[in-house]
């Protein structure tokens, strides 16, 4: 028997209407022969009232506590699930993420799966049963209750889809696929069918938010097929593999961009062996993620050292940044908000050199300044005045031949969630 | 180090407001040293709200689902309650049913504590943690999560004392202990300062909803002892405990009302051996509760059988009753609505004969008309027309020498929750 997993997020199960027509569509899959596990997100807003309640009883409250207060979100909308399946004559019976043997570290709001016991899936899915399983959470070895943090429940269904080495993972989801880029911006931008894991993860990283990069690196680590698509039509939507089994068209397969970077400039810090370490150890200890690092050659012994951090990290970032100064022989900081990132990816630039001269052309053609640069195998990202990251996404969407026949606008598409 | 547990009900823990003022006294006797295991219910209508959005999603949920729904109701509150205490600046831990040990049988939404393993808890009071756990639950065999039914925190409270060996069980109430009968009817109620598991257990069965029957059984049969107070007064409540504990003062030490009675009659029933039996035996399967049950003495070889019921089994009863007609000879049955069942109850009856007469003739001098009655060791039932019930226990009140000097009104008190 084929086996499926079909995920659906938390806009998709925001009020018993919405979970009916959910219901519906899993029902017509296992009615189709097909084995069904599904993965749900708690419903619409529920996540944020429960975070809302618990700030009223403590400034601080513990990881801990807060694992267990949130898990209720997605344990309520499986449940009604289960009892909205039922309700069109089908078995069903839900399971918390411990229940379904999801196994957790014990560290809490952001625990990663250490292994998936499926025996009680696999005996419910084999008793004819619907299996839905709340999303986002699990269980430490401790016998306590974890989340995953953010994007949880993504990574829950392709984790599932490993461990029972199910055929497909859905993951239904507000739009229709994974664009070109966001058509809000382009009205142009085309659907794609098929897309590759490490295409994916760059889009996924690049705040291209329909699917977390956790999942994206779980599916192509265990080689699990993705689909993406929209719950609300039965469109067929994108499909995320191997990139072996793409046939190789557009060289550039989509643009993303990420409107929240902050340029942080340390000028005139003393060459010394170990320093790059201290001050990007001192950032990750305060939990800043640094994207882009760009270093000057050293002159008469100072070099300037820029990166970019995300705007949300700048509040930790600064007691870091002030504290390092007078370490590295009175170093200054500067800060460049209201800056962009905007990136080119795709797989096929390994094998077509000049596809970042041409990035920068069409930019420069368009007037836009480039203040940093990035590349890897199958990505270019430009860093550049927020102002102007539209116009560039546009200007780069054209330059690579990407603008489609239709006009497909879609809310919410390619866009951070 | 002395170890205390004490449960709090959905009125107490109804707002974050109510459940800081739990944390604080929660707080205050774990700084004066002992260890606190703490129940809770779900805040006030959760557990209503949950039951609605159910009812939208299936005409007949199944009753597994409807518990994995409705359980989240007392890991929110215990999760939030913990958060609470750590606010106070205490190591707390919130613990869902099955976390805490407790084991169950794997029927839904009624079932009974097999066992508990209270190691858990046990390790987190040793290290000094105040313990949180959610009430009504439990763990099946099979993993699955399960509800103990009606008063189920109670019973949850109750169960983990007599595990832990606690040296009190604490059940915080609305009310600020037991009453002498409803202070609503009697202003001359008067609070008892100490009453045995029995006379408890009997005024429990007869709608004084202080406290669940079940939780009552369970505290005399591991010898626990119960006290029930005000969440929002710091008064001392009402010791339930052994009877051998206990001074004799009042022969009758409660009188409690029951306003749901029906009687039934069946006429005419030809005495054959085992029709007691198949009479019962069909209203049983029919999930009707029979209370009071009186035959007359066979007549020419038919006899009449009354019994009563609970006014809410009324309609599951009537099919039987018309069933059981023609299989005993064409015998016809009665109806008779608006009754109420008075009781009065006291462990100093059994060395007290003479009581029951007392209230026969205290209620004949009132013009009340007994139109049956039922008794046991500690407990004499009368069931009279509903209209004169308030009556009936004012004036029992008087002539047991119950009125006390203060009238005390609080509201809920003695009536079913």
């Amino acid at each position: 028997m084929a086996l499926i997993v079909q995920k659906f997020g938390g806009s998709s199960v925001a009020n018993p209407e919405r979970i009916k027509r959910v219901a519906s569509r899993v029902a017509e899959t296992a009615q189709s022969g097909q084995g069904v596990v599904v993965v749900v997100s708690a419903m619409g807003d529920t996540t944020d009232e429960l975070i809302e309640l618990a700030g009223k009883l403590s400034d601080n409250p513990s990881a801990r506590e807060m694992d267990m207060l949130l898990t209720t979100g997605e344990q309520i909308s499986s449940a009604l699930l289960a009892m909205a399946v039922q309700n069109l004559g089908l078995h069903s019976v839900s399971l918390t993420g411990g229940m379904a043997g999801i196994r957790t570290e014990g560290v809490h709001s952001k625990a990663r799966i250490t292994g998936i016991d499926p025996a009680r899936i696999r005996r419910e899915v084999e008793q004819g049963r619907v299996v839905i399983v709340a999303g986002f959470q699990g269980m430490s070895d401790q016998g306590d209750i974890t989340t995953l943090g953010r994007g949880g429940s993504d990574t829950t269904a392709v984790a599932l889809a490993a461990a029972l080495g199910a055929d497909l993972c859905e993951i239904y989801t507000d739009v229709d696929g994974v664009y070109t880029t966001d058509p809000r911006t382009v009205p142009a931008a085309k659907k794609l069918d098929r897309i590759s894991y490490d295409e994916m993860l760059e889009l996924a990283n690049l705040g291209a938010g329909v699917l977390h990069p956790r999942a994206v690196e779980f599916a192509k680590q265990y080689h699990v097929p993705l689909m993406v698509r929209s719950s609300f039509t039965k469109n067929i939507g994108t499909l995320v593999e191997e990139e072996a089994q793409m046939e190789q068209g557009m060289i550039v397969r989509g643009i993303a961009h990420d409107m929240n970077v902050v340029k942080v400039s340390l000028v005139g810090v003393k060459s010394r062996l170990g320093n790059m370490h201290r001050i990007f150890q001192s950032l990750a200890e305060s939990s800043v993620n640094v994207d882009i690092i760009v270093t000057s050659v050293a002159h008469e012994g100072v070099s300037d050292i820029s990166f970019t951090i995300d705007h949300d990290d700048l509040s930790r970032a600064l007691p870091v940044l002030k504290a390092l100064g007078p370490e590295f022989g009175g170093a200054d900081f500067e800060l460049e908000e209201d800056l962009a990132k905007v990136s080119i990816v795709g797989a096929g630039m390994i094998s077509n050199p000049g596809v970042a001269a041409q990035m920068f052309g069409a930019l420069a053609d368009a007037g836009i300044e480039i203040k940093m640069v990035s590349t890897s195998e199958i990505k270019v990202s430009c860093v550049i005045e927020k102002a102007r990251a539209h116009d560039a996404v546009r200007v780069l969407h054209t330059s690579f031949g990407m603008d489609g026949a239709e006009s497909v606008v879609v809310s919410g598409l390619n866009a951070a969630e």
